[in-house]
């Protein structure tokens, strides 16, 4: 079995909405071990449609269309569907009155048009949608060959992809082993490093495959393999653990575990508690560690200290040592996560303070240069960071660098 | 003229990630009168690749190929062009001195397999990448049908197609009238509101079309006329004038100029100053401000108080309000306002308080409540939101009405 996938709508051809389909479904599909050959994406237009259609049914086994089900002129999918498989279009009446008390629970009247979201290619089996009046549908229209039809609104289209065409996706995955993965998030080191320091496991790689994602700030290195779950897991965790001892504390996590998580979890396992002094960050370390939801058992506040008045204000950092070492410098980043610590009688305090650009750079301290600093039980610790990008990048990488400091020094091995 | 948008890569076909072209490109061609009917995404194969060329060749006159133009094996794109139009492939001695010097500048040996970033098909014009090794080309290979391929990564080929690729986009267009666009920003106001107060305008649009996108916490109605420069502008102006008169202070901005970007004009304009203190939205305020270059000219400093105690000890909130009203309330918002701006000297102080969940609610403050205050000279105003949505959406809300609500009162219409 193989797939295609063809994406409907107009907007999409004008470059005003983004298409996210082709991603999503691909990725469901390899799950399941259904290779996918091509997407394509065409207009409200019905021979054009109707032509990618053909096409994608003679080189797929199952094609998946996405969008042209809504109620009006230009939603042209079904009628599509049924031109190029010889099926005529006949009515649900079940799934018309589903349509019909969608409005009257919503105290509308429905629309003449939405009478056509009950009309299906003759033997299709409908897909029932949650969030929306366009119901999906699955046909076979010759033996083992397979139109997916479903809306075009991803918060439609995800869930039922998930719930109810989920007994059709392992109905088709079969026998055929599952592409089971696992993600390994790496902090403190590029995609070239990663490469050249697993260089020998990529040149060899056979059962289980590797692939490296550039993330902002960090690396996603992919593991996967095509196996039942047991076998699959025992290929994964012997090739992770190798490199686990090749990549040491740069492998933060795995799969979603974002960085501020980890920090998250690691504070609550200890029962401590985190202050953050920000400038250079303005704010975006705060923004991620909150972010993750229950942090404010552990998260008790943050200051951005932009200006230096604020940094003596909020922070006790002392004027002597911003004259004589510069608000850039390791000396007043140790200050800040010293002083934040302090004053909110936090266990960890970590502070960021750095020049984003574009304006503010000088020869010895170039736009870019940053310094995070972490101050802990019996732990205190700077680092000088010299970023390339623009102002957004060196705020990313910045608070990046700060929480993979803060994770190390949580980890014992800052 | 009409464009096919051929996208190479098997990453993409394997959902990890997001292709991004079709959108990017769709729009520039799009400003320049060049209609696009189809976006095909097809692995690194030899055979499926040449038959999507030797497709999209046939139907469209102008196929921009992405992607398949690096040093490996899998890199297919110049040799598949090569094979659908008939011309061989040329070595260009220039483009490979200058990929040899890319590599010396950078200390390193250029490696054999880049040597064939230098072959293009006879009769190609070289598109310079001023990013990467991947030289672009331009190939009118029968009259009035060409070829343009361009690099996969988006930080190569974004500022190729608006650098060297852009006197071809200006000769293909001709005389052919440009689309020229203006998008009104609407904050406070939801898609259907501005859709009702505007329905008039929408049921007559002509010369001047509407289309209004969702974004975070805001509204995009974006309007575009086929004209010559002034007889556009004069065009827009007359919409865009009669739009601002109906939905008044909604409408913050235009194109690219983001809140919190105005909010720092206007701010500057006013040589005043500004400190934030932040519960619920954890910093993300004072990230959006600080995001803006030039910044610190007028954002003094954010506190993030997430513990009732760092409300006490960093905002001067008194226990007896918090104790009396919560920590989620009217007046506790406008204590931190108030507070922050006494403590920092600003002119300006703003704040949030709310609950972003997914924990945390009550029968009367339920999750996603939220107030939003204010304090400035003479002004003080308070509000009170309840957003629907996980904890990230609340943030953002939260944010967005916390910024709208400090540009009403610095544009007098608070």
């Amino acid at each position: 079995m193989n797939a295609e996938i063809v994406c409907v709508g107009t907007e999409l051809l004008l470059g005003e909405t983004l298409n996210t389909h082709g991603a999503f479904l691909s990725e469901r599909l390899a799950a399941y071990g259904i290779d996918v050959y091509h997407h394509v994406t065409v207009g409200d237009n019905q021979g054009r449609l109707e032509d990618a259609l053909r096409v994608a049914s003679r080189r797929a086994t199952l094609v998946v269309v996405t969008g042209g089900l809504g109620p009006t002129g230009d939603d042209l999918t079904r009628e599509a569907i049924a031109a190029v498989t010889g099926r005529p279009l006949v009515l649900k009446e079940e799934v018309l009155a589903a349509i019909e008390q969608w409005f009257a629970e919503r105290g509308r009247t429905m629309a003449p048009g939405n009478r056509k979201q009950a009309l299906f290619p003759e033997g299709s089996h409908v897909l029932p949608n949650p969030n929306g009046t366009a119901p999906g549908f699955v046909l076979e229209w010759a033996p083992g060959r397979w139109f997916v039809a479903l809306p075009g609104p991803p918060r439609e289209l995800r869930p039922m992809v998930d719930g109810p065409l989920r007994p059709f996706l392992e109905r088709w995955a079969g026998g055929r082993a599952r592409l089971v993965k696992r993600v390994l998030r790496i902090a403190g080191l590029g995609e070239s490093e990663v490469e050249d320091r697993l260089a020998d496991l990529f040149a060899r790689q056979g059962e289980v495959t590797m692939a490296t994602y550039a993330r902002a700030g960090e690396v996603h290195l992919r593991l996967a393999t095509k196996a039942s779950g047991a076998e699959a897991s025992s290929r994964l965790d012997a090739l992770a653990a190798e490199i686990r001892r090749r990549l040491g504390v740069h492998v933060y996590g795995e799969d979603d575990e974002s960085l501020e998580a980890v920090v998250g979890r690691l504070l609550r396992e200890r029962r401590e508690s985190l202050a953050v002094a920000e400038s250079c960050t303005g704010g975006r370390v705060a923004d991620r560690l909150t972010n993750v939801p229950g942090s404010s058992e552990y998260f008790t506040a943050g200051v951005v200290a932009y200006a230096n008045q604020a940094k003596v204000l909020s922070l006790a950092v002392s004027p002597h040592e911003l004259t004589a070492h510069g608000a850039v410098s390791a000396q007043v980043a140790r200050a800040m996560a010293a002083g934040v610590r302090r004053i909110y009688g936090t266990h960890w305090g970590l502070a960021t303070t750095g020049i984003a650009g574009p304006g503010g750079g000088t020869p010895e301290k170039p736009v870019g240069t940053v310094y995070v600093a972490v101050e802990g039980p019996g732990v205190g610790r700077v680092e000088r960071h010299r970023w390339r990008g623009d102002r957004d990048t060196v705020k990313e990488r910045s608070a990046q660098a700060a929480l993979f400091l803060l994770y190390r020094a949580l980890s014992g091995q800052a």
